[in-house]
Parts: C-alpha cells; sequence; structure tokens
C-alpha cells in the first residue's frame, strides 16, 4: 500500500503497523511516546505513520487512551522578569529530567496575573491538553489545590505549606526548612553574632511564611538571639532598600541572612557604599548556593539546596497519582552550610 | 438532556452547543482557544464540554481541523545547568507574551545532547503535537533547518547565521550584532583605549562566529586598535579562566569586553585576586545588561539589549507563517551603551 493510497482516508493504527512491519501494541507504544519498543522500530513506525497521513486523535480514539501525556505549568510573570533567578532554570530542569524518561512533554504557560492560573487549568482540562500540573509559590489561602480537586486535574506541588494547610490531594516534595534555619542560625551563634537580621522573600508567599515561622523557633531555641526580619520582593533592589535599612538602625545586627542569593550579592554593593566591610563589619549567608555566591568578593558563606532533584522527585510524585498512586510528601534533607569569606564572629562580642 | 445520560457515548460538537446554548462555530472557537468568542461564553462552553465528558481527540476529527494550537522549543541541556542565565527567562518571556495573546500553548523539551533535537521534531510532528517550532543557538552546519524543511514542520530562529547560511525557509529575528560590537569597540577606543581582548562565547554557536567577524571589522575599521580574543564556554569559571589568562600576558590589554554579564563580574573577582583594579588598571564591558551589571562593585559598563523583544518577534513571525504567511527577517537596532564605573580611559596612554 502506498501513501498516496491513503489521502483522503482515515488512516488506522492497523495500517501503520502493517506499512511498519510491526504489531498494533508497537504502533501503539510507539505513537504514544512510552517505553517498551527500540528506538529503531520506534523511528519505523513513526516514519510510516507520517507517510500514511497518520493523524494522533484517531488514534488517540482506536486506543481508548485521552492521555495528552503532557504535564503544565503555569508561571506567574513577575512585574519586571527576574533577571537573575538561578531557582527557575534549576527547577525547570529538574521537572523535564523526570518528564524526559517517561516521554512525558511539558507545557509552559506564562499568565500576567496570580488569578488568571485557574482559568488556564480548566480549558487545558476540558481540551485534554495536559494530564496534570506541577505547580509552585503556594500563597495564604491559595484557591489553586482545591481549584484542580473541583476540576478534576491531578497535581503535585514543588514546596510545601504549613502542616495544617488543606493540600487537597496533591503530592508534595519541600526542603526541611525548619533544618536549613536552624542550620544557619546556630552557625552564626557559633561563631557568637547574638543579633541577627534577615532580609526575606514576600510575605504573601507561604514558603516565605514557613521561614518565618521556622527562623523564629529556630532563634527561640538558641536563647540568646535577638532576631529580627525584614519583607522584599526578591529583587536586587529591594534587598539593597531592607539592607540599608538594617544598617542604619541603632545597634544594627552583625549579622545578615537573605532568602536568596541575589540579595545577598546586593548586600555588598551596600556595604561599600556604607562604607562598611564584609565579613569585618557585618557577615552574610543566603539561603540559596549559586556560581553567584562564588564570584563575589568576599565570597558568600551558603547553604547548599537542592531545587533540581525537589523540581525531579515532584515530576515523578505527579507521573505516579497519574499511573494511578496516592498521593506522596516527600521532605528532602536541610541544606549544607557551605562557609565561605562573607562570615566570621563579629567584632563586638557580647 | 443531563450529564449522566452522555456517560459512554459519543459526545459532539453539535451536543456541546445544545448543552451551552450557543452555536457550533462558538463552541469550536473555544475548545480550540481561540478569539472570536466572550470570556463568558467560553467558559459556558468549557462548562458545558467538562459536563457532558467531551473529548477533544473527537472533537478535533469532528472539525476536521489538525491544529495542535501549540509551538514547540527543544533546548540543550548543558553539561552543567547555567545557573545565571538571564537571557534564557527574558527568552522564554517574550515567547510567552506573544504566544498567550494568540491563545497557543508553549511546549517545552529538554535534551541532553544536540543530536536529540530532530528526534523530537519527528516525532512532534508525527504526533501533531506542535504547529511549528522556535530554535535558537545556530550551530556551524546546523542540521536542523534542513530537518525541519524536510519534515514539514514550520520555525522561526531567535537570532540569525552569517549571511550566506542557508535558513531552508525559517524566518528570523536577530540583533544588530555589527552594530553592537562598533559601539562598543568605538567607545573604547574614544576612552583612547588601543588594546582590547575579549572574552567571548562556545566557538561553536554561530552567534559567537558572528560577533567574531563583527569585533574584527570594527577593529579593522578603526585601525590603530589591537583586538585579540579567547573563546570560553560562557560560564563564570570558564570566564576567569580567561581573564587569568589575557592578564597573565606581557603587554595585557587596557579593557576586556564580554560576551555576558556573568563573565564580566567575574572578572572583576580576578582582578580583586590579581591586586589589580577595575577600572585603574583595565576596563570592563558586557555584552548583555542585567541587574547583576548593577550590583557590583564598580558597576559594569554594558550594551543594553532587548532578548525578549526578539523573542517575542521571532513567536510573532512563526504564528504569521502558520497562517500562512512568507518566512521574514528582522534585524533589531543595535544595542544601546550604558557607561558605568568600569569604564575609563587607561593609565598608559600610546
Amino acid at each position: 500500500m502506498s501513501a498516496g493510497e491513503q489521502h483522503g482516508g482515515r488512516v488506522t493504527i492497523r495500517q501503520v503497523a502493517v506499512h511498519a512491519g510491526v504489531s498494533e501494541a508497537a504502533v501503539s507504544y510507539a505513537l504514544n511516546g512510552r517505553p517498551g519498543v527500540s528506538e529503531q522500530t520506534r523511528a519505523r513506525v513513526l516514519a510510516a505513520a507520517r507517510e500514511l497521513g497518520w493523524a494522533p486523535n484517531i488514534a488517540a480514539r482506536s486506543l481508548g487512551t485521552a492521555r495528552a501525556n503532557a504535564v503544565g505549568m503555569v508561571l506567574v510573570r513577575p512585574p519586571r522578569v527576574m533577571v537573575v533567578d538561578s531557582f527557575f532554570t534549576q527547577m525547570l530542569s529538574g521537572v523535564e529530567a523526570e518528564l524526559n524518561r517517561a516521554e512525558v512533554a511539558l507545557v509552559l504557560h506564562l499568565v500576567d496575573a496570580f488569578e488568571q492560573t485557574i482559568d488556564v487549568y480548566r480549558r487545558w482540562y476540558a481540551g485534554r491538553a495536559v494530564d496534570g500540573v506541577i505547580l509552585t509559590d503556594l500563597r495564604h489561602d491559595d484557591p489553586r489545590p482545591a481549584a484542580l480537586r473541583d476540576i478534576g486535574l491531578p497535581g503535585a506541588l514543588i514546596g510545601g505549606g504549613p502542616d495544617d494547610f488543606d493540600l487537597c490531594g496533591l503530592s508534595s516534595v519541600d526542603a526541611d526548612v525548619a533544618g536549613t534555619a536552624r542550620g544557619i542560625l546556630g552557625y552564626l551563634r557559633a561563631l557568637r553574632h547574638r543579633d541577627v537580621a534577615r532580609v526575606a522573600g514576600p510575605a504573601d508567599l507561604l514558603h516565605t511564611a514557613q521561614r518565618d515561622a521556622a527562623y523564629a523557633a529556630a532563634a527561640d531555641d538558641l536563647g540568646d538571639l535577638r532576631y529580627r526580619v525584614v519583607h522584599t520582593n526578591y529583587s536586587a533592589a529591594d534587598g539593597m532598600r531592607a539592607t540599608r535599612e538594617l544598617l542604619s538602625t541603632a545597634g544594627p545586627p552583625t549579622a545578615l541572612v537573605f532568602d536568596n542569593d541575589v540579595m545577598a550579592a546586593a548586600a555588598l554593593r551596600v556595604a561599600h557604599e556604607m562604607g562598611l566591610a564584609v565579613p569585618a563589619d557585618f557577615s552574610v549567608v543566603a539561603w540559596d548556593d549559586s556560581d553567584l555566591c562564588q564570584i563575589t568578593v568576599p565570597e558568600i558563606t551558603a547553604m547548599v539546596q537542592t531545587p533540581a532533584l525537589q523540581a525531579e522527585l515532584t515530576a515523578r510524585a505527579l507521573l505516579r497519582a497519574l499511573a494511578g498512586g496516592e498521593p506522596t510528601h516527600v521532605v528532602l534533607p536541610a541544606g549544607t552550610l557551605t562557609a565561605r569569606g562573607s562570615t566570621r564572629p563579629p567584632k563586638r562580642l557580647g
């Protein structure tokens, strides 16, 4: 049978199988991008499908599968694109690592406002565009988990929320926020710092609230440690504003901890601008490590976290749920402190 | 007709239209995510489709449309995730800005090796997963344009190639590389620099070759300017290696220009390590501007480029081609030099 004879007709899986010289099951595996056939067979099937003008909607019907073989992520475009955003690229890389192995596509959608997210979920569900979604950056009273449950779209969460937050059946992979906060404050206290200020992320994100609680509890446990916090929008400019404010108080802190690497690096510039030296006048610690922490002078003490692994495990939890598994909740080990030149005991002791 | 009565049956567009109380055309527009219906109608149609258990493959057949309403991008995962990659997030943001307006989805796929890219294109085409692709980072003898033509998948290119490179029918949106190189070298020559070295990107990328040619031509035009180049893999570590090499030569350059912002920032660290001062001992210019250039001490003189706009126009060119238009080739204006503290006339004149 030649390709020409097919024009205008409905091409069946059986015709593709005959043309490629393989079983119908092999065609199904190959066309749905599932493992179970060799790359050689897959190539032969795809070539046959193309020659015959096979269209996937017909095949999907024949096979009785409504799988999109795709996972979606809706991201909120920040007011200004976060230009130095290491977390984002690492997260994407981790999600793709897992989806690639399963030959599942990633559909990305950026929205201008958080409120548009659920509309996209509804459209995706109605159009069977994705089989499930990965979400991140939970907010206070976040409507997404409940909306996903109502829509009937499975989901998994990069990160977590407070223990009493109802995830509505989502899987989650969280970092050990409490352990990381304890690690940072414990190290600074061991250096004999007793006055630590935190330049934090946006107050409306639940992971900021998680860190707020974790740092406060760790400071309480240490007993004789003064701890204060200023919230920012995560940008270099807002981090510099907060750093200036903290350093301009009567009795400034002897150590500053930052919720991301960019603000920590920007603090070194503020020190220079104010005629202060790091670590002589104050110590600096970043919550996340990155290349940036290693090109500054001094290099920045940071917690080594594993955002790519976190994202990869989240994608795996979603695929497991799509295959009929129960929701899972994983907590990764706490970050590992890498001490560099930005931390040392304070000048003013006791 | 109640939702319950539909179970087990094939739901038609007509049934959805009756249930939603709208025309079949409105259902088609709404379910395919195309403009032409109000948000209210769209919501009603989607609700009706969901209630009736409509599946898109059936609808697509009924409507005779094979459109995926999606655009794909295959990205090559770098050996190590580029942690500070401002170009990537800006590019993605620009592509999405245009696709969102047209309600077209973006399907992302990361591969471990460049060679796997064309397999993904073939699979996408066979499965009608995307209507076209956006590509970037052309290489020497890049097989992708010809492969896309052979496969029959429309494409558009962020960036460009040499004038004699056969784009095989792809649209392209390029920066004015020659103008940008002239702008940088012209400014340094006006400051009376006569010995400029460039820390360049990877030699296997065509855009690096474009810049190689543009810088060489600009240096030639200026006549009495010594110009040399060292290629890197774009990472901070490799940029520092190249910077050390150049500053360790007998007769080091008085100005260094960098193909990205990260390597320019890392050069400030090398200066510190070698007991040199910027700009007293050498000037620094970055090809791309970013937040990073504004948090270093000194701030880094940089070309303000428009990668988000470039990506947005590329997506637009692709959508135009998908609607039956001819391939287009756009060249954006050259970057605008923003002079900051990292540049000044050299100590050793003449």
